[in-house]
């Protein structure tokens, strides 16, 4: 299915726009033109349809809602907010394009899938957590939550310490077999939300939810592969990749071959917290036997599979 | 597929005990146990398999914490709270599940279909909300809420003001292809979960997310019709149905048929908020085609599928 397939992995930007509160009510705004382009993208071009979608803003506000009312109810594990975000987004994408296929009288198949994502507790992240989570606490109470609740916390430039968590690498995909039965039954399917939900395998081979969140584009990169699709596009809050970013130097990059985006990350080009993932997930993939990713912004989305925008890595 | 189909709806009891604050802990903790003895009564005896299940205790957190956090974060819409207990719960059955399949040596097959459930707008149910959601108000808290968000309140016997919202009738599982293609592929299929995400239709066929909860033994009983499943079970926290409930008279029915159980039904037997719906939900599916309707306590499962126990309902 390689040619036919595609895997697109879902921004941020995609679903809340900047400067605003990011409700409900607005999320679906914004998921609904996102969806609109992408329809109108895929359409009469890819057979198999796979989305993936970041999770950053609403895990944090499931996580923020736990610990604000943690002393009327338990609290909950970070694995169960991420399995929340994906219930509660994968919903919303499933609501979104059922009626935009609706709408042009294509068939409603669209299913999302919940997904348990295996990490390692060898990974060397869990000695180093770097993503912060949940609310800024005083130095007092946070102090309080990492003698009680085992959490490590860091002071966050001068705006009060704040709980991370560790960032490990995606393993294996539990539910692939799921993923992979569906889309062979002609449905658009939404996985690995967030990155997937963080588990790890104990001595006998069963699951345990974990206190990690998983980069989800290198956990996308991993479904593709696995998958055998041909085609990863990253839509993310650029129309291209850029060089010397913010720099007066700064130039687009319409297309590398993936040892030249090597030698750009080896290089330093790529931020760790923004590109830097998106172009190693680009580069795992390409090395895995992909044939080519896309990073684009949303709305560029139809342009760019056509070549007329967007930034395309290739094999060498 | 109809005699080696099973549909299983876990009511809460399978998955928090009496007497418990419900943690995410006792949650995995009593679903093993409960799972352990599902997979010992499936095993060698059906071949499709689907699992619904109640969601009251976590979507009443889940709106319990949204409300909580409400000053400081924007609140959640009724069907969003739905979605992401499927999420959170799906998740927790999709690992207990696949952790026992995994030491038994059978295929780790089992997923989670986010599913909505289509109401109508027209259903009496909107004029008479009667199920109680969300935490206690004060008379005047309740004054203000009812003005801002456009709440019914009612107070709830001495213990304070509470929201209602409608329990309209299920009429379509628009998920109902993707569970059919999971189960056809031997996926042990979760789904319906909390009676589904409530969303109505507008005009033109489009969905749209409702402030509403669906009884999940009456939309369990329309997707095991729709999916031509025999055998209906439903796990609550009695073994047998009783006649005369609590009185001196009181005695348990073995077995009724599909006449008798409308005839108790009419006769008051059966308490609306417990048995009632449970009863309703059994008729439905027989008087539908469904071959067999067991009614019995999780821990009673395999001797209850051998006739040992529990209350069937048959045929006429």
């Amino acid at each position: 299915m390689r040619e036919s397939a595609i895997l697109i992995a879902l921004g941020g930007n995609a679903i809340t726009r900047e400067g605003e509160e990011g409700t409900v009510e607005q999320q679906f705004r914004n998921t609904e033109r996102t969806m609109q382009e992408l329809v109108r993208g895929i359409r009469g071009r890819y057979q198999r349809v796979v989305l993936t979608h970041g999770n950053g803003p609403q895990v944090g506000n499931i996580v923020l809602r736990s610990e604000l009312a943690s002393s009327y109810i338990y609290p909950l594990p970070l694995d169960t907010c991420v399995s929340d975000s994906e219930g509660g987004m994968g919903y919303m994408f499933q609501q979104v394009l059922f009626n935009i296929l609706h709408r042009q009288n294509l068939p409603e198949r669209v299913v999302c899938v919940l997904t348990q994502v295996v990490v390692s507790r060898e990974d060397p992240a869990w000695q180093n957590p770097t993503k912060p989570i949940g609310r800024f606490y005083s130095e007092e109470e946070a102090r309080k939550m990492m003698a009680e609740r085992g959490w490590i916390m860091r002071e966050d430039a001068g705006r009060g310490w704040r709980r991370v968590v560790p960032s490990p690498q995606p393993l294996e995909i539990i539910e692939l077999a799921a993923v992979r039965a569906l889309l062979e039954d002609d449905f658009i399917v939404i996985a690995a939300g967030g990155g997937g939900i963080p588990v790890v395998r104990d001595e006998h081979g069963c699951l345990h939810g974990v206190e990690a969140v998983i980069d989800k584009d290198l956990a996308s990169a991993m479904l593709a592969s696995q998958l055998g699709i041909g085609t990863f596009v990253i839509l993310t809050g650029v129309e291209r990749v850029a060089l010397d970013y913010r720099k007066p130097t700064q130039r687009f990059v319409p297309q590398m071959t993936v040892s030249e985006a090597e030698k750009y990350l080896s290089e330093g080009q790529f931020p760790a917290g923004s590109m830097g993932p998106k172009i190693q997930a680009a580069i795992r993939f390409l090395r895995g036997g992909g044939d080519v990713v896309i990073i684009t912004a949303p709305e560029n989305f139809t342009e760019a599979l056509a070549g007329e925008t967007g930034t395309r890595i290739v094999p060498d």
